[in-house]
């Protein structure tokens, strides 16, 4: 199993954002609904064994997280509008402290960023990291946190400060990108590609 | 200077083709634009050595090819809606053999696959080819063609019987994935990572 946790800084919590404006209105919902498709989507099918979990903290209930698990998923499919379709599905339910479903595969709860790190181990990306070709195995972590086009805040900086850095190449990229990358090293660990 | 051409068997032709409805009557125009901003998007910044061009084979004119141009392109944005007003805007001047100004940085034509394959050394994305990690550098083509959600047809198969065939990994990903894939190999060629 592997999971994401993408945080949306401006990412709107109220089920109310338009459709025809995910950058604007929606808060960059726009890149939190490609790295939900970068996690989940293969050619043929979806990935079962991964979940991606969008942590949203603009107005006007900071602090709501969007789980879709592969797993349970039906009839999601990879377009923006589609996703975000499903985002205001799971807004559009109270939440509380443990997660709730909203549909097959689509779960939401309140939360923060220290109850996610406190799940799972977590690695994060960064420029200065160890290149993610060059880890053992065995050391993979089974999570991985990113931040959407804002850098971490400084309190997320120093909940993060002692978790395993890692880089991807040379390129920064965006955050949906990030996860193709990191999937595809999964991939070829566990068929014995490399 | 590394290209993409990625096909869309069943792209809309006709600029009137609906934002709201990407995947459907713009016949898969939301892979296209997932595509394009693969192709062109850094975190901070565009791809200014990358082109991608999509080629529109759906009605009412299939055989229109857009070209989005790194090194020129102003004020676009990775979301799928802003990329397809791009197509749009495309779409909607005449279209001759040669390549036409849209925009600063959007360029489109007519053409046919074989036309597109006569101009550069392209290589193909397939699972039976070679992993594109064991590739030598100097043998890493200037330009990729890959297709939407179909498969190439029988008459695209015969036209890149010949070209060279690389594998990505054990999973078969969207066209959009793939893209980010192979960017990351060049990029870590380029600068000495691997």
């Amino acid at each position: 199993m592997t999971s994401f946790t993408v945080i949306g800084h401006t990412a709107c919590t109220d089920a109310s954002f338009p459709l025809d404006d995910l950058p604007g209105k929606g808060g960059r919902m726009d890149l939190l609904c490609r790295a939900v498709a970068s996690s989940l989507f293969l050619s043929h099918g979806i990935r079962e064994d991964t979940t991606c979990d969008i942590m949203l903290l603009g107005q006007p209930h900071p602090g709501r997280i969007i789980r879709f698990d592969g797993s349970a998923l039906r009839s999601l499919s990879p377009d923006e509008r589609n996703i975000a379709s499903s985002i205001k599905r799971a807004l559009a339910i109270p939440a509380g402290k443990t997660f709730r479903e909203a549909g097959p595969g689509l779960l939401t709860r309140k939360g923060t960023l220290a109850d996610q790190l406190s799940e799972k181990h977590y690695a994060v990306l960064d420029e200065s990291g160890v290149d993610i070709r060059k880890v053992a195995t065995e050391e993979l972590p089974d999570a991985f946190l990113l931040s959407d086009n804002r850098n971490f805040s400084d309190d997320e900086m120093e909940l993060i400060r002692d978790i395993p850095k890692y880089s991807l190449g040379p390129a920064i990229v965006h955050a949906d990108h990030a996860i193709v990358l990191i999937l595809n090293e999964i991939d070829r660990r566990r068929s014995g590609w490399i």
